[in-house]
This record gives structure tokens, sequence and C-alpha cells, in this order.
């Protein structure tokens, strides 16, 4: 039985989680995998906050000195947050000889690199299964599972805040606004919904996940991004009548040695998996050449799923199969593949428009012609009989167009005297993921 | 670099797809997770047929014993199937030494304590990523990224063939006979399709499955298995009227130290990812206690997605991950927990039932009364005009009830004068596998 000391530092909601699962569980771990996880300290600066599980006294220290000094702690848990503290800490653990595990997807996305050096060095390892979709264990499944294929696409719903709201609107046609403050009460969604609602936390994800599966160190900066704030209910029941669902997706590409990454708003055809996912829940369609399409859905936040896979690492790490993949994976071991980035300007994808026109003759004849002098044949058109002739919803979808030629396009039909104000433009994915561009 | 010696012995379509991974994709495999998979011998018994991919000759071999005489091979897969010249080769190449891959669930749900036990004896690893529903990493999943967890449900579509055809029946009306001909016009199914429409194939993996998920030895004959042969586009019309997909699903459950385990046609809510997946598509929903419900979908054979699960085993059994992980995960170290198997007549689930009854007055109180007096609740009616005085389908479905009480309930209906023959029964599934039982 190996036997190993673990340290949680950070004893908020996730962190109380994993304790609440060593204290109650920890016999039963030892005994299915053989590695008996000893708790030796639960360290905050808050000791005196209420928490939702009760911690011997002894184990409780405001006083990280005393975990980076104990030699008996072979692995720690990162779950205080943020790219300062947290990353500077990490890389203390690590000088110490710890294993790593960490649930801290903004260190990862934006400090990634230097901590996994910073574990080559010590000669130890990170493990962030948590980091992405908390509770599936998609890293793994990346990492370990799929690890034969050359990793086209991977295409994710990572937000499950977003996820909720946008899930909201589609079901009861709820303005953004309401459904986001449902998504508040209901505690989905924090106070300040910026890192959500925004995107960033989705693009922290897709740093992550494209980074191990197309095996290149990601440039946040590299990662478009476009959050959900504003959507309106009107693009959500047109999108449906042509038979698309709006998502919030994580999108990375790479082929011929180029990726593209990109956080935006999509309309997903309504027979796609990514369709069915409603709810906080989170999923990752990965496409490989040799397994094909693989999906994967699941808890994408919350104590307990967050705790499940931060336990799975801390076993990982006791085992020392940690160690074995970081010296391994060329990702992890400091090999990363040279890769260009596409230029969101060269994607080529469908475009879901809605233009708001005058009931005029030669309307569709001048927006379809500016369309197609920019290279974008047109997919369908969607135009009710009119119930005001100052303005009519005119929905247009295309085939795949260029993003920059799609970009011109609406500058000059904005232009047009028979426009209203700028048109609505929602990229669609063309399939479930595989040859969209 | 961590440089091993492989052997792939039986060059059938999954041993093809194995050799042209090695061979196609060994430099990028080497480079993406540091360990170089020298293939050394390419061996079966029939070396003539053609294969889809070239050997170099001096790798073919017919001799099994050349390659368990030769040290340079580490790792060996079997893709020979079947449960006798298989199982001794295995045991055969563990005691030479050679961690062994292999993909064959008959062996693995038949003989792989024996198996397990003469790995161990060996001081070596048995991989079987590609057992069940090939492509997906579902072993990976359950074994690794949710061991954290009391895994208390798996429910599965394991069989692709029997999920085309289900599909086929559900989406054009067309008869059982009719779809299983167009899947083996397809390739989907073989010549002689009983393993597969029997249900014994999903039988196997469930066994696999349960045994890991649940950490118990699996006595295949505790799991109770009814196939899909004869069951009848009416009650698939019938059933998609009340809100319900028919799928022929895996289920385990485990609690309170008991398991059930079965495999028939289910009848599953419209609402649940289950409902969802399609074609020859497998797909896999596990719950735990601490994760909550995660689920996984991918291709459930075929050359490349069986193929990557192997060479995914073989990158792990090369790293030396596999050994381990054999040695620390309780069920493969011989560590089983002693479990207990629920009878098949004290399941409780839900039942779609439908008579063929005669046009007159006291039928349904006859037909509820029966089913009142085993404490079997009705939760829905179907009886449309009646076409035919003579016979008149009636749909019942009922709450959850005691599998037993329903056998005797149908016994006694069967022999009222009102009832023509004996009823369809067809299970349901109550929710999305949580709480079934």
């Amino acid at each position: 039985m190996i036997t190993t000391g673990v340290a949680v530092i950070g004893f908020g909601t996730v962190g109380a989680g994993v304790v609440r699962l060593l204290l109650e569980d920890g016999a039963r771990l030892a005994e299915a995998t053989g590695c008996r996880l000893v708790l030796k300290y639960v360290c905050d600066i808050d000791l005196k906050r209420k928490r939702s599980v009760a911690v011997p006294p002894e184990l409780l220290t405001d006083n990280v000195e005393r975990v980076l000094a104990d030699k008996g702690v072979g692995v720690a848990v990162e779950t205080v947050g943020g790219t300062t503290f947290a990353v500077d800490l990490m890389k203390r653990l690590l000088a110490a000889r710890k294993d790593v595990v960490t649930a801290n997807k903004a260190a990862l996305a934006k400090c990634g690199a230097a901590l996994f050096a910073a574990a080559r060095a010590a000669g130890r390892s990170i493990s962030f299964e948590a980091s992405v979709a908390a509770g599936i264990p998609i890293i793994r499944a990346i990492r370990d599972g799929l690890l034969a294929n050359r990793i086209s696409a991977i295409t994710g719903i990572l937000n499950g805040t977003c996820n909720y709201i946008l899930t909201q609107m589609s079901c009861t046609g709820a303005l953004y606004e309401d459904a986001l403050a449902e998504a508040q009460a209901k505690g989905y969604a924090e106070a300040d919904p910026a890192l959500d609602v925004g995107g960033e936390d989705a693009r922290h994800k897709l740093a992550i996940l494209a980074g191990l599966g197309f095996g290149a160190n990601i440039n946040l900066e590299d990662v478009y991004v476009e959050g959900i704030a504003g959507l309106q209910p009107a693009d959500i029941a047109y999108g449906a009548q042509v038979g698309y669902v709006l998502k919030l997706l994580a999108i990375g590409r790479c082929a011929g040695g180029a990726m593209s990454l990109r956080v935006h708003p999509t309309f997903v055809p309504a027979g796609s998996p990514l369709a069915t996912v409603s709810g906080v829940n989170n999923a990752v369609l990965v496409t490989g050449h040799a397994v094909g399409d693989t999906f994967y859905v699941g808890p994408g936040a919350g104590e307990m799923p967050t705790a499940s896979s931060i336990v799975a690492d801390l076993v990982d790490a006791a085992m020392g199969r940690a160690r074995v993949t970081f010296e391994s994976i060329a990702w992890l071991a400091g090999r990363a593949r040279a890769l260009s980035v596409l230029p969101m300007s060269d994607i080529r994808t469908r475009y879901y428009l809605r233009f708001d026109v005058l009931d005029k003759p030669g309307v569709l004849g001048s927006i379809a012609g500016a369309l197609g002098r920019h290279d974008i044949s047109v997919a369908s058109v969607l135009q009710h009989e009119p119930a005001r002739p100052d303005s009519v919803p005119l929905v247009i979808t295309t085939h795949r167009a260029r993003e920059g030629n799609v970009a011109h396009a609406l500058d000059e039909i904005r232009r047009l005297p028979i426009v209203n104000g700028p048109a609505v433009r929602i990229r669609m994915l063309a399939g479930n993921g595989e040859g969209e561009e």
C-alpha cells in the first residue's frame, strides 16, 4: 500500500469537496486504488468562515510555509485560484518536491508553459483534470485514451453558466437579462458574471484542451472570444425555425500545421449531439483521425464533480503515474509543436445573418448581390410577411464563407439606404464539427 | 525515449488497423508520447489473405513461438479472438514476461479473473480499452477518471449492430428481419448475427464494465440477457407515442452491497441522452456519488476506432503506466469486492405492457385489477378506437414494480377469456439511470 501525505490549499467550495472525499471515502479509496491519501493540512487565510465539512482542528493552518516545509506532504491541491499568488505557490510547491493538483484554468491558460517547466525542473508533475469541464475526465480522454490520434477538432460547451442562460432563453423565450438574473438566483452565475458570459472562462478551457490535443503552446491572445451578452430571443427563435440551437461553443481546429481557436455564440444543427446538452452541463466533441468523433458530457462545475476529478489526480500522483505521464507526453514534457494560428479573418464557416430592412422592391436583390460580390453563397432565406413596412426582419444563412469577406459584405450592406442599422451575425457549426473549415 | 518491441498476433481487421497506425504514425506517436513502439512481428496462421495494409515481409510470421521466445518483444496485442486459443496464448505471453493488450471481450468476461491472476503472477499487465465500446476511452474513464466515486449505475448501448437495427426500425417502421438484412448488407452485422442480436456481446461488455466499476468479479451467468430478435414495429410506434425510444441497454446497478446486471430491450425516455444515440454508435452513462452522471458516446466498432484504443494501451504499457495501474486498482490487483447479485425476479423497474384484447365491457377493469392485486401501479394507458372488435391493442405503462410480480400478473391476465395470447412486456428506464431501482 502506497501512503502519501496530502495538503489542500484553498478551503473554498472545491477545497471543501476534496476534504470531504478524503475524509469520508479515504478508507474505501485506499482499498480501491492501493493508495492511502492522508490529509495532513487544510490551509486557508480565513479559517473562521463556516464550511460544509468538519475538519479535525489540528489539520487546519493559515500558514502555507508549514506545508512547504513538511517533507511528509507528497501532493498538494491548489484551489486558491487566480494567476498571481496561486502561480507562485504552485512553483514553490514543485520546488519543494511536491506533486501539484489544480483546478486553476486561468493559471494554466496564462502560465501553463512556465508551470510545466517548473514541474520538470523539480522532477514533479502538475495534474489538472478538474480545470476543464469539472467532473468529465476529458483531460484523460484526450491525453491518454485518444493519444493514438491526430486530433483535428475539439468542440466544446465549456461554460455551464452560459449554457444555462442560453437553454433558458431557448426554452422560455426569456430575455438575456432575465435568464442571467435567474442563473444568479440559482447560484449558477456569479454576482459579477463577466468572466462567464464574456466567454473568458471558456477561452481559458479551450486553451488547455487545444494545448493538450494539438500538442502546442497556446497564446491566450490567439483565442478569439465573443460572449453571450446581448443575444436576442428573436435570433434564437429564427434559428430554431431553420433547425438550429444557439450555444456558446469553444472551437479548436488543427489541420496542415495551422490551428484556429475561437469562442463565440454558435448555431448548432439540432441533430448534433452538442445541441442536446442543456442546462449547466458541459460537453466536448473530439475528432481524431483514427477514432472519428467521440463525445463527452457531464457536470461542468460544482463542489463534488470538481472534487471527483481532483481526487482522481491525487491518486494518479500518489501512484506515480502522474510523473510518468508528465515526463512522456510531449506538451507536458516541453516538446510543444510549433503550429501557426489562422487569423480570425481567414476562418471559413457558415453564418446566420439577420438584417432589419424596409419593405421595398429590390431589397433582397441588393443584399444577396452584396453577399455574392464577396463570394458568400446563400444557403437559406427566411422572411415572413411584414408586420411593419419600415422594419422587416430578413434572415439569411450562408454556406461556408471567409470571415473577412463577411465583415466586408456586412459593412457594405449596412450603408445601403434600405437597411436599418447593422446586421446580427452569428456563426454556425457545419455538421458535427468535422470538416467545418 | 522509451523503445518497446511490439507483436500483433491475429492479423484480421482490427490487427490490420493496429499495424497501420504503428507503421503510418509511428514517428509522430514517438514524438507525442515519448515511446517508440517498434513493430517486430505480425503473426497469423493465414498470411496469404489480402489485407488493407502492406507489411514488410520480414515482420510476418505464422509461428507464435517466435514471438514468445523473443525477449525483444515487450508488449503483445492479442486480436485472435475467442476463449480457447486466445486465452491460452495470453497466459503464455504473460508468463514470457510480455505485457498484453487485447480487445477480446469474451475472454475477459469469461476468464478475466484467471487472466488477471496470470498477469500478476508474471508481474505484467493486461490492458483492454478496446474490449468495450471500441474507440470510446470508457475503461480509462471508469478506472482512472472516476475512481474517486462510488459507482452506482452503468447504463450502456454497447452493441452497435443492435442499435443500428433498432434505429432503422424506429425511423422507418421497418420489420426486424428487414432491418437486420440491411445491417448485414452494410457490413454492420455478421452473416451469423446471433452473438449481437441475442445480446451476448453486450452481456460480455457489461460484465467487464461492471467488474471495473463496482470492483467485483462477475459471473457471466449472473448477467440476465434478452436480445432484440422478434421485436415488433408496433411496440416501437406505441412507445414513441408515449415518449419513449427503444434501445438494447446493458444495465448495471450497485447499491447496499448488491448488484443487478441485465441486458434487454428497454424503453428510454426521449429526453434521456441515451435516446439520442443512433446508428452504430455506442454510449455509456455512468453515475457516481461525487460526480453525478457523466456520458460517453462514440464508435463502438470498426478497424480504426478499435485500433485507436489498442495503440493507447500499447503506449500505456510501454510507458510503464499499465503495470502501475494493474498493481494498484483493486479489481485488477486481485482485491475484488464480494457483492451479491439481485435475482432478476427482485428487480424493480418500470414496464411497458401491450395486451391484445377483445372489445368488450370490463376488459380494462379486469387487467388493471390483476395488476393492482400484484402491487403494480398503472402510469399510463393507451387505447385507440378499435379497428377490429376481436383484437384491440391495449398499451399500459407501469410505475416501478417488482419483476416477479409482473410475471405473476401477466400469467394471470393471459388466462383471462378477454385476452388473446401473451402480453408483450418491455422494461422501461426510469429517468436517466439514477434511482431506477
